[in-house]
């Protein structure tokens, strides 16, 4: 079984940039041409969700290594919409890219366990039956302390299959707790070096484990602190755009090889369709809108921040 | 719009008592009488998980106020295992009961709502079309601070719906990071001033908020702690029975009338039936035996805790 941050690390080398497209679909954004297709019932929404969201993966399928399906925006709409969010995923992985779902799961013993057996792993079904979920890697809450984080591990380990531990978040009120001092350190340092230890046994042959971090963009500060702090940790950092996190901001989330961190961007991207900019110079082919937003946002970062080296 | 404090609590004085029963199926751990009907496929399984639902629902209506559904057990087995628990959550509203999601739910803004429009509000969808999934109350963690939980509680205060926030958890290594001390006080206490202030616009006629808190019955120390420094906040608490909470434990967690908490119990009440005594007792009546371990945990409670007035 391969471990996942090497399976992430090969494909970010293979399309030279660390760009997570973030796939969060707000109905009332979409276009036209697919919101009309559509009834507004629950399953017409979510079949639009589903239609969306191949379309976006068809335009950035080959020009990045991950998308991240953030679940919530599915599970609004109830089981038909948790369905779309699998058939979406499914596609995702036919389309070769490392598939995300961002769920900030967690629960403790065997209720995690199942967490994990549903998204990563394989429930106990008869041979023929697949993975309920079958994602690359699912994002987790570490508020429940080690033994939240154990049975995820466990099963990702086994499964080849990785995890995005909730460290330092990018919302303005992420240091309400986050950042209370104890013992001479903020919480997030106590859950990074915490998740440092964890994840020793989920290192890969890339020298960065499965079990990597979320850490905002908006705070570069921390961002430097915890880069320093969490050697062969993968960092997942949202933020870029639309939350004012900067490719400058991100710089000190890279290693020296520019490797270290995926950066997600969401509403940059898979709205950019609405910005004025590319309305003008786009017109209704939207999907133009989207690629160019990523080649920008890919360009971006080569430009400002050790990433560039993932081109040469 | 009724508040949702007040709604659990008068179900909890028509009934007599504050237990709620934890839904978590287990589908290798169901009678054979339900097994037995169903193939091991992940479809199969979901209807299982649907009809053991059900099953135990029959049982608990008209004994208890509120039923707390496990969302992991369910999402183990993909869409279909989704289909069930959204079946399972109507079939407990049918017959009356108060009904929790246990998701753990966390993110910001308006992935938040989303999640928050999903469990307790409606989606933006036509007329005609009900809400997704109408729980009635949603459990939520903290760590994203205050902007994680505002929209929740916005949410739930237009629809007269309920959120349980994680506070201390009743897990071995809660303690990881909720007892790290900073200005002079734990973590778990920051969140439960915290969500003290949050609540006060949610409070009912009661004196209870819709928004309340999840205080783990196997630190009873805390627990009487917590119950001082939060008045008016109502207790879910877990880890009766199966996680060693003893309802002279609990006793710390009611106000001086027997309201101020309801007591959740999953494994002990549901797979009673695996209980030598009670297998002993009714043979293959598993339903006779769920029922037994019910009425044994009200007369617990109402012998060992303040509950004991609700039945006056």
């Amino acid at each position: 079984m391969d471990n996942a941050a090497d399976r992430l690390i090969a494909r970010i080398r293979s399309v030279g940039n660390a760009v997570v497209v973030g796939i969060d679909p707000r109905p009332s954004q979409f276009p036209a041409e697919i919101r009309g297709r559509f009834p507004e019932t629950r399953a017409g929404v979510a079949e639009s969700m589903r239609a969306f969201s191949e379309a976006i993966l068809d335009v950035v399928a080959g020009l990045v290594p991950a998308v991240k399906f953030q679940s919530a925006f599915f599970e609004e709409f109830g089981p038909e919409g948790v369905a779309a969010l699998h058939q979406a995923a499914a596609g995702a992985r036919r389309r070769g890219l490392f598939v995300i779902i961002d769920g900030k799961r967690n629960d403790i013993g065997s209720t995690a366990e199942a967490y994990a057996r549903g998204y990563l792993g394989r429930p106990p079904v008869s041979e023929g039956e697949g993975p309920s979920w079958d994602a690359d890697a699912l994002t987790i809450n570490p508020y429940l302390g080690g033994d939240g984080i154990a049975p995820f591990a466990s099963v990702a380990s086994e499964r080849g299959k990785g995890l995005f531990v909730l460290v330092r978040t990018s919302n303005p009120s992420a240091g309400d707790f986050q950042d209370l001092v104890a013992d001479g350190k903020p919480i997030y340092r106590h859950v990074a070096d915490r998740l440092v230890e964890w994840a020793g046994p989920l290192r890969g042959e890339s020298g960065y484990s499965a079990l990597g971090a979320v850490v905002g963009a908006t705070y570069p500060e921390q961002l430097a602190e915890l880069r320093a702090a969490m050697p062969g940790i993968l960092f997942l950092i949202p933020g870029y755009g639309a939350q004012g996190g900067r490719a400058t901001d991100i710089a000190a989330g890279c290693d020296a090889q520019g490797l270290g961190a995926v950066v997600n961007c969401s509403r940059g991207i898979i709205f950019a369709f609405e910005r004025p900019d590319l309305r003008a110079r786009f017109g209704d082919d939207w999907r133009a809108a989207v690629s160019f937003a990523v080649r920008e946002m890919v360009d971006d970062l080569a430009a400002n921040t050790p990433m560039g080296r993932l081109q040469a």
